[in-house]
């Protein structure tokens, strides 16, 4: 599993980036990482984060017990972030997942992985359950919620399609793996994700997360 | 204003429906009516509500001091209720409201009446934050998120544009108001709406709902 950690620490109003902020007294990343390791005790992960915030880590790491995963410094994009990641992983079936998800569930992890075990590649999606509006130009219309899913992660694929999918150029549109994939030939295969498995993003997210974490620990 | 409070009580797991469902020690309605009269004390509004819950409203309207207030039965779709609610109005500029939507600021209800006195209609919005991905028929791709957006209410009007709209026949894509005006030749004017002005409808939206209301009462 790669775990992307990129967030330096803007947009939440702390100097904090989004991973590292306490949520019962605990950073999110470690939330994400227990639940991770609660799935499967031995999976292999690396951690893809600035250069700016590793010597942060790996004193967290130390003192949550987490010194066995490496930690490699993150480009200038997601993308490379996570070609980095990829690059020191070996099993045949890998992830990519959000340090800020840390409410993916088990049942998740295991739905993702078993999928891309047998075919390929899976990717977790949840419903969109609010009206949508698409704009183009200067108009906007109403567009059917049902033909839309909600896309989170982590998102799994066979170690070596992905690898040759991310030897293409990086693209703007490559907001996460499946579009990345995609761009390389392949159909993406779409899985349940869980509603609670929220990415963590704002003040609001936070507030959510710290409910969720406290009914259904790490 | 119509307020839409047509939720009759089977997908929160409750008997009852999820415009009565207590926050804080209060019904979310009444969180949702105290909130619009903040924003102006003598607004005109009208509630659509399924006919088996009109009494059990009768009673809180009469506790929380909404008798003011004339309630219409609810029609077979959510189209019908407003077209009900809409006719016992008479300002030349109104809004539809959700009734589990508690957490609309003031400044979005202003944005949204100043902007439809003088363009004829405004529909809040808000950014799509996740990954979209869109389904036909067997296949489904990436979209870019950053041409969709969100729809929040009130969704407002001048009344007698509105009403004429509401003349078409009722048809399944009509998920809201500005759906309905769109399809009579409208083009909608989009305005910003605000994050926590969510739609209540799941367990977490209600633990988030308790959350914001506690720092922002109505």
């Amino acid at each position: 599993m790669v775990i992307v950690a990129g967030g330096r620490g803007s947009r939440m109003k702390s100097q904090l980036p989004k991973q590292f902020i306490e949520v019962n007294g605990i950073p999110l990343i470690v939330h994400t990482l227990r639940r991770i390791r609660r799935f499967h005790g031995d999976i292999e992960m690396t951690i893809a984060m600035h250069p700016d915030w590793i010597a942060y880590w790996n004193e967290l790491a130390m003192q949550y017990d987490f010194q066995a995963y490496a930690v490699v410094p993150g480009g200038a994009e997601r993308f490379h972030s996570v070609q980095a990641g990829l690059e020191l992983l070996s099993a045949e079936v890998v992830g990519v997942h959000d340090a800020v998800r840390p409410l993916v569930s088990i049942e998740t992890l295991q739905r993702c992985f078993d999928t891309a075990a047998i075919q390929g590649n899976a990717v977790p999606v949840v419903p969109v359950t609010e009206s949508l509006r698409r704009i183009e130009g200067g108009f906007n219309r109403a567009e059917a919620r049902d033909a839309y899913r909600i896309v989170q992660t982590p998102q799994c694929f066979h170690r070596r399609d992905l690898l040759d999918a991310y030897q293409q150029g990086y693209k703007p549109f490559f907001t996460d793996d499946a579009s990345v994939f995609e761009a390389a030939g392949h159909a993406i295969r779409l899985v349940d994700g869980n509603p609670e498995n929220i990415k963590v993003t704002s003040p609001q997210d936070l507030m959510l997360a710290e409910h969720l974490l406290k009914e259904n620990p790490a």
